[in-house]
């Protein structure tokens, strides 16, 4: 097996620019170690003051949008105008490959072998709140190596898409053309969160109902209340195939940029995602010393049917196995 | 100051359907005190075996729609009908009495000076853990008191839909007919959490649009995808002055209620929502423990604004916070 690198092995490496030792870096924060843990705290404190200093986009989607082909068509032509491009998933559910942003080897195959992109699965399995935290460290690491934009997809469905939004500056909702699609496939909430929307596939016979789509949406998200940070979302067409729209997402993203940045928002929005995140890894910490406390494993195990039934009041069970995880002593 | 009862007192006040000790042991519910919440675990876990057996109703809908005069009239109906009722309310936002349900007076007044009927104001402020599990005992309480029907009302707006959604049976969601409400007023979210929509203030010169906005929320369900349940929400008209539609709303909570216990629904609903409360709860106190301890309390304030401005990792300062709180020794 490999020797872990140290701690200034891993920060020279990120701070060159390697996309080998980034691989690695996010894989210590992914480890479940307490050591590898330790380390990667470590190492993201001593790398704190080199990020923050990319666009972070969130990109959604239901499934079959189009999501992949169009981060890659995207992310090429980023690098076209000399931009580092990260690529991040978040997928909660993700069991293996299933629907793991590489699970197909051929997909954003052209993105992946450009030095100047780096793209990483999500991490695998796990809790939203455990995943969240992990991607938003990888986050951090991908922009303290250098990459200007980071791409980040939700690949689980649900609240994944919350995650997300809480940790980009820019959610982009990817959108099909077609009868119905409109409720059946995305919820409306995810819809009010974006900051554009883009009808993808809008090429060849797709073109004139994905025109008509567009239209429908515009005239959709006229009836949203506004914002408090006075953005009006557009609804635009998108082709990877024929490179349409492209560069216009591109330069609403810019437009957004610059406009938060003049309001102030674009700051104050990450420092509420960071007191966020702040607040989810603490909840998300105490729920996993919690579960592992054997004392309250015992207890559960034992009164978690009576719950189920009716027959324990959930709050008197949740008072008592509190109170137990409280009184278990630790080694200091 | 007035003696508190003794669990007996308490138990045999609920038991015999009195509502003023009924009262009492709801205020004890929501009391901060230890030795009342100790109190209030033991009597709400010696009534069990009498909780259960009520329909639980929870009724939402945006500020205007008219709840209290809709809950006013269904209770009254079902008052005649023989039912005893209950009125809870949930607002983790009511500051004093604005926006409570007796916060002015004269609201349901007539049902509120009949016996058979039971009406609670909101648990004062507090975050939605906490007044939610409160509810959630209160409404036990309740069921113990003999209460056929309980009427859970949201307060405040945004998270109470969900919080109440988890702890009733049949979610009832008022809506008013009229220009561009669909979209303004209520997150789509919530109408797809409903079991019934009923257009409410359905008389007057409001009746033609009234039965309009049917049509056209019936076609919007319609497109949603169809629930697990196998339920589909009928769209009805109601109005608190002419009685239209209480009956027929009435109808549809039994039609459900049979429905559900044939499938099996209800049981297995209440079930996850017990395993849910339980959840919430230990959230609840762990965060509450968590918050009231001084070394973490300390480190907090000192490093919290590390964190807004980007300096410390959120996920460092989570895992300082959470190793210190769990280090912290606590009496036996």
């Amino acid at each position: 097996m490999k020797k872990r690198l140290d701690l200034a092995a891993f920060r020279d490496g990120i701070l060159s620019g390697s996309r080998v030792v980034l691989g690695q870096a996010i894989t210590l924060v992914e480890s479940a170690l307490d050591s590898d843990q330790e380390l990667a705290a470590e190492l993201i404190q001593s790398l704190m003051s080199h990020t923050g200093r990319a666009i972070r986009i969130g990109i959604t989607g239901v499934p079959g949008v189009g999501k992949s082909t169009f981060i890659e068509a995207f992310g090429k032509m980023l690098l076209e105008k000399e931009k580092k491009v990260a690529v991040l998933a978040i997928d909660p559910s993700s069991q293996l490959t299933k629907g793991s942003i590489l699970g197909d080897k051929t997909r954003m195959e052209s993105l992946a072998s450009d030095k100047r992109a780096f793209i990483r699965p999500s991490a695998s399995g796990g809790t939203l709140g455990g995943v969240s935290g992990k991607t938003s460290e990888a986050m951090l690491l991908c922009e303290a190596a250098g990459f200007d934009v980071i791409l980040v997809e939700t690949v689980g469905v649900g609240q994944s898409e919350t995650a997300v939004k809480n940790m980009v500056d820019y959610f982009l909702l990817l959108m099909l053309a077609g009868a119905g699609d409109e409720l059946q496939g995305i919820k409306k909430g995810i819809m009010e969160m974006a900051d554009a929307l883009v009808i993808h596939k809008a090429d060849g016979e797709n073109l004139p109902s994905a025109k008509k789509a567009k239209a429908s949406y515009q005239n959709a998200l006229h009836l949203f209340p506004s914002s408090p940070k006075d953005w009006s979302p557009k609804v635009s067409l998108a082709s990877s195939l024929s490179g349409l729209g492209l560069e216009e997402t591109w330069r609403e993203v810019l437009r957004y940029e610059y406009q938060m940045k003049e309001s102030g928002f674009w700051e104050s929005n990450r420092a509420r995602q960071r007191i966020n995140w702040l607040d989810e890894q603490i909840h998300y910490l105490l729920g996993q010393a919690f579960l592992r406390d054997s004392k309250v494993k015992q207890t559960m195990d034992h009164e978690m049917e009576n719950v189920r039934t009716g027959i324990l009041n959930p709050g008197t069970l949740a008072k008592k196995l509190v109170s137990l995880f409280l009184s278990t002593e630790r080694p200091q």
